[in-house]
């Protein structure tokens, strides 16, 4: 059993203003609290990055409440229970959830909200999976696209097409027949939407002539759109959509880095071809969906280990790096999903666990 | 049977940038062709002026394609049929539908699409009714209600409150038992909107303090929002959604008037509180539901003729007076529906119809 009696952790001094910036986060040691019953003390592997992070780092109004100042960083990530007093978790039990931008968190079993959940042994795929292809960013595109129900015949827009989301969403649309548009930043990423991920097309949206590209790219116009992204792109869509299109917003992206008074970003003025389009726009939030989420586990799964998806991690080694690393997504400069690996996993004989 | 040779029409000259102004639209006196085998002649009765009407003179992507410069301008009204060579529409009928803004308009049976259709006779209602509290704009509130199904303890928000359908919509959310907010223009439309049509309180657009009023009278946020104007204060209450929140769109009249290039409009910039609070934002469009126009009527019909809804119109006189009624609806001047009456019926024995 291992005696850890010092953690390294993530905590939020300030709320950014814009991009984060050096001394909005501190990481701090400080020594852990000896477990109590009920508690287990899990060691962080990997930690999942997303956009969301620097949505839970401000004061807007969002899905979840904010991080408080001097508070860990929330994260989802998956651990190695190193250390238990619980009945319902043995030490080397790999356990998923909100793990915090931290080395180790405590488990308690008093905590009934968004409780970590221990994964199968052994483990059928590599830990960073499962909150990637096996976790909640696939499962959010998975239900996002069962919510827009692509058919043949129908062209799908998906933003941040090369991102964690948008790129496992785009595949599960091209699965169910429908031509799918992806928008990413930069030549290489597109190219990589288009030849690796099987998208139709892929708009640069850093090109200048953007517009005129997307156009060309959707000459029949846009009946379902993931949204990932927001913004003037976004309000472009609005004015391509047609009949009955539905607009899924599961990420606004663009906005995210705003200043407080969100000054920079002009806003929709298209907003009103939802009504002449009669089109519906709503949004989706994964937690919403727990009951769903081993149907939508069982699917991934499936389509992963048969070949039938792609998935793309960018990995950056090091707790120390993640908030770098998060800057780093939303400047658009990382592919697939942002794993942060924290430490290796205990080996268990017969099962190799990468983090790769 | 009448002669006719001459009608008067309002044509489309100029799209117009911003406000409607003079030399936009042009009050052509021309001759009425003879009617074929097929048609009747129609003589319009009352004209239905909406802010509808100034999205069909624009080129903006709507629900209609846009009047072509030089056609007489659209328009819902109520006709008397003067003469005819239609087996299915006899001298005195009583018809209602896109009759344009003109004296005369021709009801040929060939055209399939938006035909005329004959009212019931005897007339149970003042011909106005029948583009009003019997016509497309209560039924408009009545199935945007239907779809929003206010319940009590809900709170619904009203913009345009003291208009032709917002003041309609209200009430039957209040009948429903739900607690109703209006926005309205002035302090006079929002007192006759608390005290004349039941609102639980109405907060006045033009008050500079309306975003404190506004919240102040949401203590418990929105849940429904049926929205006739779009714009800043659209923006706001997006801020206030409650989780689940939907956003009806049923008109967006502070955008009418914009300017071609749409620059005079910020955007909405709180888009995301729509992902972020689950909520769902969609479209209204009258006559994408003719199926249920027949119920709506009869429950329109007798909530009104039972007193429990009260029906305003303002009346303008005058066929020449029609754009600038328009450009004083579209200034918020006019109160409940905007009505211009156009000429008198024939008297039919036994059935006094009026126009007020």
């Amino acid at each position: 059993m291992a005696e850890v009696s010092v953690n390294r952790a993530w905590r939020l001094r300030r709320r950014p203003v814009g991009a984060v910036v050096p001394g909005d986060l501190e990481l701090v040691s400080e020594s852990a609290a000896p477990l109590r019953d009920g508690q287990a003390l899990v060691r962080t592997l990997v930690l999942s990055v997303e956009a969301a992070s620097r949505i839970w780092m401000g004061h807007q109004r969002a899905f979840m409440p904010p991080v408080g100042l001097g508070e860990v960083m929330r994260g989802v990530g998956v651990g190695e229970v190193v250390e238990s007093r619980r009945e319902d978790m043995k030490v080397g039990d790999i356990v998923a959830g909100f793990v915090g931008w931290q080395e180790f968190c405590c488990a308690d079993d008093q905590r009934l909200e968004a409780p970590l959940s221990v994964l199968p042994s052994p483990l059928p795929a590599p830990v960073s999976a499962f909150v990637g292809i096996l976790g909640h960013t696939a499962i959010t595109a998975y239900l996002g696209v069962d919510l827009l129900q692509p058919r043949p015949g129908q062209t799908v827009v998906v933003s941040a097409a090369a991102g964690g989301v948008g790129s496992i969403a785009g595949q599960l649309a091209k699965l169910r027949g429908a031509r799918v548009v992806g928008i990413a930043g930069g030549p290489a990423k597109c190219r990589h939407v288009v030849d690796d991920l099987g998208f139709d097309a892929c708009v640069d949206r850093k090109d200048p002539a953007w517009p005129a590209r997307l156009d060309a790219a959707l000459p029949d116009g846009v009946d379902l759109d993931f949204e990932n992204a927001g913004g003037p792109i976004l309000d472009h869509l609005l004015m391509r959509l047609n009949l009955n299109a539905t607009i899924l917003l599961c990420g606004e992206v663009t906005q995210y880095n705003d200043t407080g008074e969100r000054t920079a970003w002009h806003g929709l003025v298209n907003i009103d071809q939802i009504h002449m389009q009669r089109a519906t726009m709503r949004g989706i939030i994964v937690t919403d969906h727990l009951d769903r989420w081993p149907e939508a586990l069982g699917a991934l799964g499936q389509l992963w280990a048969s070949g039938q998806l792609t998935y793309d991690e960018t990995v950056v080694p090091g707790l120390d790096q993640a908030p770098t690393a998060l800057t780093s997504l939303l400047a658009g400069h990382t592919t697939g999903k942002l794993i942060i690996t924290v430490a290796e996993p205990t080996t268990i004989p017969g099962h190799p666990l990468t983090t790769g």
